[in-house]
């Protein structure tokens, strides 16, 4: 599993205060903690903020990787922030994210290709959140179609399945599961599929039960990233369980002991 | 989901206590606590007992549906012992288990269908356990094929895609949940699809997180029965939580304090 860490967010209180101080040592901390607990890849998003998005998308860059040695998914609304991002990530970077509508793709296809960067796309597009699997499969082929043309190899794609909160709309739970096995067979070398995992516990009580047990099911279904909060540990302990168990990662004993670094 | 609370087994001491000792009470008591923890049927099993099994199923068939309305899961290598549970059985009952080999499912099929029973149909035969994902899908269409020709509805029977313990054969666990879509394409009416949870971690620490783990990965592949234990609160909690997220059960915001009866 390629784990994006969400901790670095500007939507959270504290990391809003300390891109507002430019507190290096508490963003570098939060960078070590999430890599320390398994993370694969670090999400960085400014929130909302009073000063320049690209000036801080650029600080919070050179803060992390000033720390740590990940990948590094910029997380944006706005291309230039994105482009802010990359040009400052020294390592490996994926853009988060584009959709299905074509403004978006014209948009961040080239910076993708340019900077040799991975690329999230969530499947949906000018019309909205599509109502089923076969809508969601839909805009991922248009996806992958324009990614083949722009010149992006496919395996550089994280296709997102769209994960809506179970407590206000329940049916697109399974839509959303089984939209994964139609988006591995889009394309070769295959997408990718991640999913934004906290979103279905959106609202609910026992959010930390409902985000594992999705996880794993969309693991079963072919889930092979997420962005989550590797910092909860039944959470990571059931992603250690479902990589065993699905003969992704080699079994031993106290498998859970095992922490990657 | 349709859960067979395992707990009523000779394999288990205090079980084979209450047998030996004709101890009605113990084990109407097991039954009624799986029960009021979600079991929609008891498995029976008489375990190695000095006396006549046939016998110990009939009288456990007694006791159980004395003290609880559920369907039983009768649950024997003995042809003779599962139909004297049978005869002994008021209610619906399922037959636990046969194979893909012939010589079961000539003595078995016969009575599913005379009894109007549900049958558990491990896709195993003559050979062995079969290696991979297609040899299970090819036993599964011997008993789907020799189902039809006996009668028996094919909703009425429960195939088991054999779960072995991660801790010896990993590679096996992906094999069996693969199984599980390409047995529901094999007939219409659709079978069902059953699993004897507890073998996967076998021998295994973390029994339980690797229980609930596997279940809720089944279940997102098609899974729709398991035999297991409803007494484990996190198991039931997982099962009611990927029912939730499947959308087969309704969301509420306090749906875990929802016990079924």
């Amino acid at each position: 599993m390629f784990i994006i860490g969400e901790r670095i967010n500007g939507m959270f209180r504290s990391v809003a205060r300390a891109i507002r101080d430019r507190d290096a040592a508490a963003i570098a901390d939060l960078a070590r903690r999430q890599v320390s607990a398994g993370a694969n890849a670090l999400d960085l998003n400014t929130g909302p903020t009073g000063d320049d998005p690209a000036e801080v998308m650029t600080w919070l860059v050179q803060t992390v990787q000033d720390a740590v040695e990940v990948t590094l998914s910029l997380d944006s609304p706005r291309p230039a922030v994105i482009e802010a991002g990359l040009r400052a990530c020294r390592g490996r970077a994926v853009i988060n994210s584009t959709t299905g509508a074509a403004e978006k793709l014209d948009a961040l296809l080239p910076l993708a290709v340019q900077f040799n960067a991975g690329l999230i796309a969530l499947t949906i597009d000018e019309r909205g959140i599509p109502r089923n699997a076969e809508a969601r499969a839909e805009i991922a082929l248009t996806i992958v179609a324009r990614a083949m043309e722009a010149g992006l190899p496919t395996d550089r794609l994280y296709l997102d399945p769209i994960v809506l909160p179970v407590s206000a709309v329940q049916g697109q739970g399974p839509e959303a599961l089984n939209a994964i096995p139609s988006f591995l067979a889009l394309c070769e070398p295959m997408p990718h599929i991640v999913v934004g995992l906290s979103n279905v516990s959106q609202g609910a009580p026992n959010r930390g039960l409902i985000n594992r047990t999705f996880l794993t099911m969309a693991m079963a279904m072919g889930l092979d990233a997420a962005i989550l909060d590797p910092l909860d540990q039944e959470l990571m302990d059931a992603l250690r369980t479902a990589s065993v168990l699905l003969n992704r990662e080699i079994y031993c004993d106290n498998y859970l002991q095992v922490r990657t670094a």
